[in-house]
């Protein structure tokens, strides 16, 4: 079994330029100690993904979204050929401030999976959770948006959150990964997560506004890799 | 078993008007002459519901779209009260021409069903059919959109389409409403349409554009009779 | 010269049923008086428009947005057609709540212009009502966002949002009429506006939540009376 | 008197990679013949402005669009700090694939020129370029949405719309770069451009998806250097 830290970059200043690529760099060296039940995800920018991706070995790099569209003649949007050859081996898409409509999902999902990329797609509700499992992507994230960024943990503040949103989800689908997000800051706060049965988390804040990003990382990376013993 | 035909009157220049009381008054007598076996419903554009709702007695009347919002300051938007009090008993939504988020859809199914309205949902594919039918509408409408005022049934060009969209809903949903949409124009292509295992229709061009509106409700809802012996 | 009081229902509890009506009703009777100095225009929800305007005779009727469509297939949205045959006289677009493209705004204004309705569109900022003006509409409403709905009058906290609005527009445009909107409560905040040398006011909670409308409205209406003298 | 030859890589297959690499590094190569009177501006995804950027000396890079986002919690948007810090010098905005409201180009505008950005903001009519030139970027080019990528080149089909843009652009702003857009595929097109009194050609494509770009870009080039004379 192996559970997941992704890090989600969004637009914060640390996520691009010199300090983003040394909070990747710091993400592979801790990616590489538990390779067999941590997998580290960073989820950069569309500018960073090939500069990013050049420098990593052992940590995963994702797009923050891409728009339902093939090549072709769509000014200012990102296809899944252009962060596939920029070396993204997966997408998030539907995140709480990115938010699609139900045909653009199944339509993503359908060429990142044609193209082999992975796919994560955020879930601000139990119910949004089942719906968007029905459409197969291998993970979903459930943060309800009043938690994103508060530092309040949502395995803690909303527990009923994520246990529901497991219970519908596994009515309809029972191989989706799902991950815990919102308010996730600390070791404990990853703990919670996995004991009420996601298998990994999405971060965000707590990782790109701390003074120090590599050591919380750690911390983050150590809390699931205790969970699982 | 009640069978449905809903009139989608989209924003046809006989959507408005004289020519749009006409129509949905050719619906409530034909209405009337079904009651037992097929319902027929109107759906005008938001300016009509009123009056047109004053006229009728048998036909229901649904709004064609509202806004994921609650009363309050939300200019040019349409909410569940406002159509309510105009007089819909029901709402239409995310129809090929105006697509929703899936968060917006889950918005909207709660405020209409706690105002006591009913709900179509329309979808443009079989997974996108089952993917809303998760979040427990009373309808749902499969339309194909490359068929739509195409005049090409979905019930003949496409019935994999239909019957792909029953066995993924009902593998997640076994109540849910299922209509027919896209090309649907003569009685024939209903009596497909039912035979297929859907418990309706979704008509638009082939009413509104018809010279004689009332002589193609007629045709449709007797196919609609005759489906259910 | 006759003076604007634009009143914006908005999609609060009053913009419909019986309350809105009576406050059309209201706007009427006041209207009635001013005949040769005062236009009062009401602006209901979709659903709305038809009841107000057959009840109306003095007061006009506006839509609070159109869609920019010609009428066709366009399931949920709203057309020039659809709001004259109900009744408005013209229409207002753009509004903070709603905002539009630049593009969508032209064709709109053109659709408007060519159905013989009038035109009032909304700007959040100086440069934009300028930039808005180009495109020709009979009306602009300057309303800085920040204090919609605050009760505090963009008259008295920000008159240099006015007066820098009114340079702008008028280096590009001598004829386009400007309305002072946002935190608009009460005469004094009118007479300051006119004194800033707009030509009207555009308001909205300020009456939709006031326990007597009629008796605001008339306080409004006095105060635009007063300040053409 | 310099000239400008912008290409729009748009989303089409050869826009990302080595070819998208090796388009650049052509127009790079004939940007430095023409130093003193031709400009070329090359406009990747956001994903390929960083490799790009470093591979050029003469040419410039624009990015194909921005968000009217400062840093922070914006998943999935793209900021002018990314595609600063990714080495871009300008902005293009507004393209008809992907256009914007009036607010919107307002706050990019102003945050690309507080950033040291340049500004090039598509227009689809007349009256929206003069609209748009309110708003004071660096440059507009006219793009009627009816030619793009038909080979049907503006300059000959409808030369009135560069007139009558140039005209009603000149009414309210005199210092903005006018661009001709749209069909734009030979030297013959650039000139009449040109003639018509226009500042330089936006191409996509015409390079984009021609098998042999380095010799298109060169033509068009050539053309504008010509034209000068």
């Amino acid at each position: 079994m192996v559970l997941t830290l992704a890090i989600n970059y969004k637009a914060y200043p640390t996520a691009y330029g010199p300090k983003a690529l040394e909070i990747a760099k710091a993400a592979d060296e801790i990616a590489s100690k538990y390779l067999n039940d941590v997998e580290i995800i960073v989820i950069p920018p569309a500018t960073e993904i090939s500069s990013i991706s050049q420098a990593l070995e052992f940590a995963k790099v994702f797009a923050q979204h891409i728009d339902p569209f093939s090549d072709g003649a769509h000014t200012g949007y990102i296809t899944v050929g252009m962060i596939k050859d920029a070396g993204a081996t997966g997408v998030m898409i539907n995140h709480s401030e990115h938010r699609l409509r139900i045909d653009e999902i199944e339509v993503i999902l359908g060429k990142a999976k044609e193209a082999g990329l992975r796919t994560l797609v955020c879930a601000n509700t139990p119910k949004v959770a089942a719906s968007i499992s029905v459409l197969d992507p291998e993970a979903i994230a459930i943060e309800p948006p009043e938690l994103i960024g508060t530092g309040i943990p949502v395995s803690k503040a909303k527990p009923e959150v994520i246990t529901n949103s497991l219970i519908k989800i596994r009515e309809v689908n029972n191989k989706v990964k799902v991950l815990t997000g919102a308010g996730i800051t600390k070791g404990e706060d990853v703990e919670a997560a996995i004991k009420l049965g996601t298998e990994g988390v999405l971060i965000a804040s707590a990782v790109m506004k701390h003074p120090n990003p590599k050591q919380k990382i750690l911390e983050l990376a150590e809390a699931l890799h205790k969970s699982i013993k």
